[in-house]
């Protein structure tokens, strides 16, 4: 358990205003992003003017044009993308019928990476497990033939960390069921919703085992093959799953700045990505990210002075299928002055949270961005920040980082569905995220002296 | 506006219990009916074993051999299949996606006789329309070659009056677009979610207009259109609708009886429709419907006494798509002694509104329901009952009906979609539900002298 948040809201309160941001600039900062429009304007023209945006294909491309032009005309500085080659993976057709003892058809989505069932598709008897424990039991090649079904579950929580439990199910699942034989896996979406909506994403077939085919049924249809096989008769599914790899295509990492004063100050590097899955528009999953951080950025530009450091705001492509974009954007920068890092990628629900992962030499900073956060709702707690999957290289090279919590308590019912749209949105809340990334872009490009490494 | 429900309470509390219907026992039946697994077992069995049931399908077939059996076991009487042929229209290819000015799918469902694009699809400009109003206005031939968009504001009420008035769009909407020489119509579902979860319902070309493509699109995508329309340049959509009609096929209606103890007291007709739409498993349109008249007449059965007039429960096949069900069991039996109707088709969300449509020589056994159904949280209101469609030619005959009106405001969420599952069934609205039709059926069934008919 973490310190109660009142304790922590007492002590924040209690730290010294800073010389250099004066309380009204930052209510003033604060007060201007409450009423930010433009946040809700990048999501709502990405997912009307663009859509899907699936990393390496002709609509990621598409999405990057347009991100130029968008940061362009809202003023950023040095707005560029740089590009870099990535393979490629894509849909095809993906149905699932239960032929016996019960014929219906069930909802369902490849998982990326997933091979293929040809054409003709599979039909074979199907085998459950609860979690991976049960099928890390199951005696190898005692799946030969069989389609595994992997079962769990999840509920939501406020901070994501259902995720991170029952994630494996999905990055696993599929190749351990493999490693013993398995014809293809289905497993329960790894989503706490309740609708026909199953939740695509990455598996991992990389530690040599063969990429079988693998798709998530929705919830209610995996519960659906639940109750079938509950009745203890052989419960066979005739499987058709197309998708095929395209090759090394063309994606890149769209580049925007607010220039700071002192060029010796280093950079405070942040952003979202902007590729999405393919079955939705990828409005929480990444657009509000990229609004967010942008939009926040926007702000001090409207300011009388430029911040002391460079405020570098990057729309990384290709974050959901392996990261591509971040690591070409690391190899290529980790020479550069970067001083603080941070990432939104949790939807566009409220910030409940502020992590920093400062060295003991910045408690000082970590305590100002408390007390400025503490009006909107935010609590300072300890713990180290988790980051984001497009600033995890810098952080391992001991690049401070900051986490702005978002509530993800309504995250996984959208997370990679065709119900990621724009519609999910809350623009209060999505103007309470520019406000607090506001506020603390401003204090932390402001703060004097350096900002030290978390580790050497 | 209706009397205020105290009013009402108060006064239906004030009535008189009748004779022939001691309080004790009718508490025992509520508070029986109110720990009922009946019900939910048929609605479980139903969408676990069958699952989508569209009328004069191989589907629905099995669903009424799964009827059979399992009326059967419940121990009525009298269990048969009546037959009859029907003319079937199937689901094709459904796609559709934005060519210019900005590239995406939409997620849509063909609606029930929608004609075929082929199978190369038709590529023609958008033009919207809010409303019919707007839609009736357009001249004579000015939609050749568009594709119809037609759009609305519908909102969820508790009483469904909202598909009252906005229901049209789909009954009508494509013969009006039709009439004036559209390619195509595509219109915003009549739903009230926010989910990639496109609404689909039988539509009405019976008028000598040309059965054109016909298709409703998800909320979320209906939203995006109109969204990329307001930008003002051309919206081209590329439209793939490949159903087809199947001819004449079978279909059927299953019946089931409690038997009375006196013939000549006439027969109270109850029941819900087995078919259902093909995108979901039909768990609230309506298993529930038919699990919940089922399983209140089922409680009679336990009672010691043989209720005084025969409870007679159909499970109506084809309801969705013509009521060629309903049509063929009223020529069949209209000159049968039915005194009394009523259909379970909004859900299975609680019961908070009874109606009946008595003549006034019937006050009394309005009173009595009103009293004995006031526990439960129902009110008893004034004006005429709906009935249902199932049962519409019997109260047209002047047969007395009763409505006990569930809540509709999640039910046009999930009507029609494929997210109508057994997960949106809430296991303790649905008991109530049981509870309020038992003690109905067993005031009704009964009560002393004879129904009056409402007309001659």
């Amino acid at each position: 358990m973490e310190k109660p948040v009142a304790l922590l809201l007492a002590l924040s309160l209690a730290a010294p205003a800073p010389a250099q941001t004066p309380p009204d600039q930052s209510r003033r900062l604060r007060e201007a992003a409450l009423r930010d429009d433009v946040a809700w304007d990048i999501v709502e023209g990405l997912t009307t003017e663009v859509g899907q945006r699936l990393a390496g294909t002709e609509a990621e491309a598409r999405a990057r044009s347009w991100a130029v032009a968008r940061l362009k005309s809202l003023g950023f500085s040095n707005v560029h993308v740089e590009e870099y080659r990535m393979p490629v993976w894509v849909r095809g057709t993906e149905t699932a019928e239960i032929v016996s003892p019960f014929p219906q058809r069930l909802a369902l989505a490849a998982l990326g990476s997933s091979g293929s069932t040809g054409d003709a598709g599979i039909t074979a008897p199907v085998v459950a497990f609860e979690g991976l424990d049960a099928l890390r039991a199951a005696p190898a090649d005692s799946l030969k033939g069989k389609i595994v079904f992997i079962t769990h579950a999840m509920k939501a929580t406020q901070d994501g960390s259902g995720y991170g439990y029952f994630g494996p199910i999905r990055f696993q699942g599929p190749a351990i069921a493999a490693s013993k034989g398995a014809a293809a896996v289905v497993i329960r979406s790894v989503g706490t919703d309740h609708h026909r909506m199953p939740h695509t994403g990455q598996t991992n077939f990389d530690k040599g085992s063969a990429a079988i085919p693998a798709a998530a049924l929705s919830v209610p249809d995996a519960e659906n093959l639940a109750r079938m096989l509950e009745r203890g008769k052989p419960v066979v599914m005739h499987l058709v799953l197309t998708p095929r790899s395209v090759g090394e295509q063309l994606s890149g990492n769209v580049v925007a700045e607010v220039p700071g004063s002192d060029p010796d100050a280093g950079i405070v590097l942040v952003g979202g990505h902007l590729d999405s899955w393919d079955l939705g528009t990828g409005a929480i999953d990444d657009a509000a990210g990229v609004a967010i951080t942008a939009a926040a950025a926007r702000h001090l530009l409207d300011l009388p002075e430029r911040p002391r450091r460079t405020i570098r705001v990057v729309w990384w492509g290709s974050e959901e299928v392996g990261g591509f974009g971040s690591k070409d954007y690391f190899a290529r920068h980790k020479q550069e002055n970067v001083v603080l890092v941070a990432e939104s990628d949790f939807g566009a629900d409220r910030v409940w949270r502020l992590r920093t992962g400062f060295a003991p030499a910045d408690k000082e900073l970590g305590d100002r961005l408390a007390a400025a956060l503490a009006p909107l709702g935010i609590a300072s707690a300890a713990g180290t920040p988790e980051g984001g999957a497009d600033v995890e290289q810098w952080m391992e090279a001991g690049v401070a980082a900051f986490d702005l919590n978002q509530d993800g308590t309504r995250y996984f019912d959208l997370h990679h569905t065709a119900d990621d749209t724009l519609d999910k949105i809350d623009r209060e809340q999505l103007r309470q995220n520019v406000a607090a990334w506001a506020t603390t872009l401003w204090i932390a490009a402001n703060s004097s002296g350096r900002i030290a490494k978390t580790r050497d």
